[in-house]
């Protein structure tokens, strides 16, 4: 069986995570069994949610445990298959982890999703069409449930979530403004994906400095905000919110690292009757198939057109996550394998 | 035409609301037009949101106007009429404000409302069977969903609203708890209005030895949660809320003098994903109807017996009001014209 190269959590950070958390470590894949399916990796998701699973802390799922296989969503290829559903050369995606190699229980259904990449690169059924789009979609579509002439805002605007979010908002007659970091990716925001407007948090030293410029891009207030970023700019979003207002909370990426976010007025929650909800995608499988299917449709037709940022080789994946969280990569960051 | 006296909003707080903010004149009642009525106020009802209504910051509705009588919800009895929908003696419910008579023109439907007082006191339509226990029904029936064997929690337990929380919860097969300041009320509480158990706020400092309390009394966790306080009760209450909890967001007391009450740890609500939905009753006329048919029923079987606190005489209603914004009143606070 073929050597794996594999990056564990090695210990959990305190505060802040840092690359020695991670361990790389090689080892020989087992061999298959009846219904088993041995899966090459050609791309690695990374993902914000995967520095909450570093930690132990009450979070919405089982922290990830010490010494093992790092979570992580994958795409690749069948090398070898003892299962009737999978034959080798099958273009798959699933949660293979952060390893060259995965085998898997393809009995399960949605272990394993078998994907087509006549019309949409493999790369993109971790970003656009795959766990972000989806993302993207429930908030849009089941939380804030946006009606054509509305204002939409979205933090994190040119990331995987991001980037679909705006392709779906735009889909449904929506003014789609973006908070992004740095002119590059504010114009990047506006010319490729789509946005009306897109402010630069950087410029901004305070929520209310923040506040001002995004009032100035939503002269009819906002209706609903996809919020992947917490802290600072939900400070600065909250008073412009309209009354009757949708927040779906997706990210708190600036609270990661166990420092204290306060949300500084949550009284406008009342005096604007807003409804806030925090969601995480996985718990809500029954919207996959539409979401998929709308996303494809939108990257088939060149209305969305997602951007990524592509790390090379397993060994390099923990600098990229670290960047991730600092939110240096410019669209969806994945690590090529392959 | 008989003289009124009337409490007019002279100026607004600068912070906290104060006994100047507010002026007693007396007027002659104008003649009436066909279609109006005379009220005379019976009782005058005295509610936190009318704090907000004294500021002109942002807020659900436009301020109180300077110079103009207090808004505030009224029950009293008709004592002339021009009107064919309503005769001398009937016992009605309105928006008369703080004053002795109010000419009100009948016409548009919801403007008053006649009441029976059969087997539910006059007084109790400004209660639990009035504007305050239709606000608990909303934030528990079409906010909250509770089900059978969850666990209900309640602020300002002894209150109003908190009451006809407390009834309407039980009548639903929840655990239900209330936090209350003082050991006087966390015992009139359990003892007589239903609740499991009641929290003493007073005796914590704060939100982590609060919570800690909670928890004791909430060994299942808290799966639905009515805010009528805000800012260190909401602390202590986001930590123990169970996954795909809701919070009905009603009042924010502790915010309402201008002060800053952030939510220290937003991020909770992603975490456990929550739902947190803030609202206003008299934007939701449409569950009226069903809501009060029940309170009525609970009042009448003696399921629900709402505490009054009855300050006496017109000019008794600034006092009774910034008493009620510091939590003096035990129960529905009032004031007794006649």
């Amino acid at each position: 069986m073929p050597l794996n190269q594999q990056i564990l959590l090695e210990n959990r950070p305190k505060g802040e995570a840092i690359a020695s958390n991670f361990k790389l470590v090689e080892t020989e894949t087992s061999v298959l069994q009846d219904g088993q399916v041995l899966v090459r990796h050609h791309f690695l998701s990374l993902d914000p949610y995967m520095r909450m699973r570093m930690s132990d802390s009450k979070s919405y799922t089982a922290p990830q445990a010490l010494g093992q296989v790092m979570i992580g969503g994958t795409a690749g290829e069948v090398v070898e298959s003892r299962s009737p559903r999978f034959k080798a050369g099958d273009k798959v995606v699933g949660m293979g982890g952060w390893q060259q190699f995965s085998v898997v229980n393809a009995e399960p259904a949605g272990a394993l999703r078998k994907v087509d990449t006549t019309h949409v690169p493999l790369s993109h059924y971790l970003g656009a069409v795959g766990m972000p789009g989806v993302t993207a979609y429930y908030g849009l579509v089941k939380i804030i449930e946006p009606k054509a002439g509305q204002t939409m805002v979205v933090s994190a605007a040119t990331g995987a979530v991001g980037s679909a979010f705006a392709a779906l908002s735009k889909a449904r007659g929506c003014r789609t403004v973006g908070i992004a970091g740095g002119v590059e990716k504010c114009n990047y925001a506006v010319s490729e994906l789509g946005f009306d407007a897109c402010i630069d948090y950087k410029l901004h030293k305070d929520a209310a400095s923040l506040s001002a410029a995004l009032k100035a891009v939503c002269p009819q207030g906002i209706d609903g905000y996809f919020e992947n970023v917490g802290g600072m700019v939900l400070d600065a979003v909250l008073p412009l919110m309209n009354d009757f207002g949708r927040i779906a909370l997706c990210g708190m990426i600036a609270g990661y690292d166990g420092r204290p976010m306060p949300m500084s007025y949550p009284a406008l929650i009342l005096t604007s009757r807003l409804k806030v909800e925090g969601f995480i995608v996985s718990e809500h499988m029954e919207v996959w198939p539409d979401a998929l299917k709308e996303l494809g449709t939108l990257v088939a037709n060149g209305k969305l057109r997602p951007r990524e940022t592509i790390a090379d080789g397993i060994a390099a994946a923990p600098e990229a996550f670290l960047g991730l969280l600092k939110g240096k990569n410019f669209g969806k960051q994945l690590v090529k394998l392959i």
